[in-house]
């Protein structure tokens, strides 16, 4: 067996890092920034994939696809939008390479563009300039629509899943009749991410509004979910923006309304990407790998013969084939591990390793007493269970881990979230780590003086809480509401 | 109602043109020789992805994700492929625009990069070299990996699906320990391909091998499925290539053996794309518009409601709605368009323009004699049936369309095949069009020639069709086989 963990309280960062590449969930590729994404990562993500895209369909989405290139025009139309991303964008100015004289190949530089192409980093400009001739009337609205893609922002610090060059997301682009209606679906969508954070990943999130500093570049308001991670560090899980009429006025997109008069349709955009599998792993894993919530684990029960002879192996298989089947027929991703290369104490380690929910395992001793081990990777705690009626005990065992997570990780994030009310409170806490609540007087100088003598930041102006007068934190100007500080992914 | 399509036998590319464009599938971009995929095409993209994938899982493969970029050193390393690709791909050179002084943005000369980046034209040599690191022993084969992902290659004549700068394709890159596994693998998922294409697309295929001159670059033999489209043109609908040991070699993976001796492990790759969209389109449309094969078809059923009165309209919604209720419990996707912004009639068309398969029509005489108007779109033949049982009636009707369009479009094929044996016969043939079976002496010369004088080529060199001596239709020497020739997209 290889060596254990990093351990969580040694070194988050490097146990972090270890448990992506162990797991085989993803690794660094040879091009800088850019990550592969191994098979066992992948199926993770699709099973996000598939459930974050049912929950799009059932709010009305449609899928579509648009170019990869966004000419350098199209950026420069949208002024905000273009500072925010012009610095980290990767930029294709040639069409052809040629043999080289010296050797190998070489760009051809009769070859060059007219026009530089962006990788897209974000797709309002190429979604909105082909709005133009999508949209002409109220008939044609709400226009909601998503694409799954590849998208490409030149970080200069990278990290597996949480900041890439290339990943992978959705990004929805709505438009609208009325400023209602897309303010409506901003947050109906922030709703969706918030509902799919929770339900599926196990991860309870804060809703909220990012302060002028951190919104997007190009909307009118950026609203967001916020995890804690256990190192009492935040993560932005996704964003929902609202962007006004910026892009439609940029690209010049008009609709004739009921009253017959034209107009500029108001407009979301919203996304979530592979950062989430990072979520994923620092929500709920511990000293001994991965904790997969049940609804997104590829295998959600394994099963290993404990046995000492190829006939104790026949009788074991032949025992537990039914069950197999029935834990199959009832929807359940199960796994029977009969390889012979391996001890059963290594395969133990290797499933808790990759996070696998349940691990049932079956020697000649169950057999004869008709009972079978049922281990729970939450809480590595192991019971014995009777052999019949195991197929309906691990269904609501299922259950029960893919609530319990979600419990515990609310937990951990109840301990970890503070009212502080001087500066002082502030210095000591931020070092400590967790969500802090605190007033701030509103203005981006206070807030860019927090950052830089803390590295604490404004996670989110949170939505639906009440008011409380009080000073802000730093200023001692008055301030009407806790903002949730962090520091930050 | 917009005026009506052109007709195949008039302009077929302009049909073509035009039923990708009103049956709402897809668009040119400003991108030049990119598509914008609309949500109507992209549902039917879906569908087919879904397929495939289930399939690929079926036959054990995992999907993965990989670099969109290809550092140049890594197209260099295999010589063929390099000299394939080099000639048509997008090249970044740059990681930053910054402000103009003259206005909008410029590309940043202080952000060159040292290596440029291509944008991968398909992954082999991405993958080959990550796998250097996933293959150690031969326990770590077979490795049966796919991706779905998009693809840019620099053409400089597009099609809507059938060649555009940028696509979407899944590419599966597979090692093997023997010679012989590999090139079962390359045979076995041309049989996928094949029975995709007959089973799902409604599309007969021809299988077979590629002549030298049509291989993939870098490949040791190329495999494809080809069909024949409408206007007797040919259309590769997908290939799988044995890659021998080229790229293991180019890229230095080795394996340890059973015999505990080191080996360059043996490759395929295989693919599909957007293009089959195409094939789609041309092998069952007609001059009324697109023609689905059920199985494919976003919304397969679609009832109208025929009322003069708003009460009318109520007392059909009423005994319509158990039937859609009972059509979408049987797993069949279904539209009951109630909407009052257009006649009958307009919708009528508008349903055939975008082939749905099954139209049922409910009016008030109808609801009196309890029938329904079931409207095929394939044979554009309509028929009352009872209302009792409609769902039942409906299922199976789906089943024999799907069936009789792959009939209509094999007994297409069979009389649009013709056997050859004079360079004359050959020369007249051509220009109407078809498959054409001929001897051929086997030199990439002949191939040139027949190519040059006829634009002809070597389709195929069909899969299990016995041998038949014969002479070179186009040099007189012998030759053992007849391959298929046709002009092709």
């Amino acid at each position: 067996m290889s060596k254990s963990l990093p351990k969580r309280s040694e070194n988050y960062s490097e146990w972090y890092n270890e448990i992506v590449k162990r797991a085989d969930l993803a690794e660094n590729s040879a091009v800088r920034g850019c990550m592969v994404i191994k098979p066992y990562g992948f199926a993770i993500w699709e099973k996000m994939q598939r459930a974050l895209d049912d929950m799009f369909k059932e709010t009305g989405h449609q899928n579509a696809y648009f170019p990869l290139f966004v000419p350098k025009s199209f950026l420069e139309k949208e002024e905000e939008h273009a500072e925010g991303f012009a610095k980290e964008c990767a930029v294709v100015t040639h069409y052809r390479l040629k043999v080289d004289p010296n050797g190998g190949l070489m760009v051809d530089p009769n070859a060059k563009l007219e026009e530089e192409l962006i990788i897209r980093p974000t797709s309002e400009t190429v979604i909105w300039n082909t709005y133009k001739t999508w949209i002409q009337s109220w008939r044609d609205l709400p226009l909601l629509i998503n694409q799954w893609c590849n998208i490409v922002r030149w970080e200069m610090r990278t990290r597996l899943f949480l900041r890439t060059t290339e990943f992978l997301w959705q990004e929805g682009h709505t438009a609208h009749e009325t400023e209602a209606e897309a303010i409506e679906e901003t947050e109906k969508m922030l709703g969706v991410y918030a509902t799919f954070a929770e339900e599926w990943i196990g991860l309870p999130v804060l809703k909220g509004l990012k302060s002028p500093n951190e919104r997007f570049a190009g909307a009118v308001e950026t609203y967001c979910i916020e995890g804690l991670m256990q190192d009492g560090k935040a993560l932005q899980c996704g964003t929902s923006h609202f962007l006004g009429q910026n892009f439609s006025k940029s690209f010049d997109v008009k609709f004739v309304n009921k009253e017959n008069e034209l107009e500029f349709p108001w407009a979301t955009s919203w996304g979530v990407s592979t950062r989430l599998m990072g979520a994923l792993i620092m929500a709920h894993s511990d000293d001994q790998g991965l904790v997969l919530p049940p609804k997104l684990a590829p295998i959600q029960v394994v099963i290993v013969p404990i046995h000492k002879t190829p006939e104790d192996l026949a009788t074991i298989s032949q025992r537990i084939a039914p069950v197999v089947e029935e834990l199959k027929a009832a929807g359940i991703s199960v796994k029977y591990d009969d390889s012979d290369n391996q001890r059963s104490g290594w395969k133990f380690a290797e499933y808790e390793l990759r996070g696998v929910p349940i691990r049932l395992g079956l020697g000649m001793r169950d057999l004869e007493n008709n009972t079978i081990e049922v281990a729970r990777r939450d809480t590595l705690t192991k019971e014995s269970q009777p052999l019949d009626g195991i197929v309906a005990h691990v269904k609501s065992l299922l259950d029960e881990i893919q609530a319990s997570i979600y419990q515990k990780a609310l937990k951990f994030r109840e301990e970890n979230t503070f009212k502080v009310d001087t500066w002082d409170d502030f210095k000591i806490q931020i070092e400590k780590g967790g969500f802090i609540l605190a007033h701030w007087d509103g203005t981006p100088e206070t807030e860019e003086k927090i950052k830089g003598e803390t590295k604490a930041t404004i996670r989110c102006i949170p939505l639906n809480v009440a008011e409380e007068a009080g000073k802000c934190i730093y200023s001692g100007n008055a301030a009407t509401k806790r903002v949730v500080f962090a520091r930050a992914y």
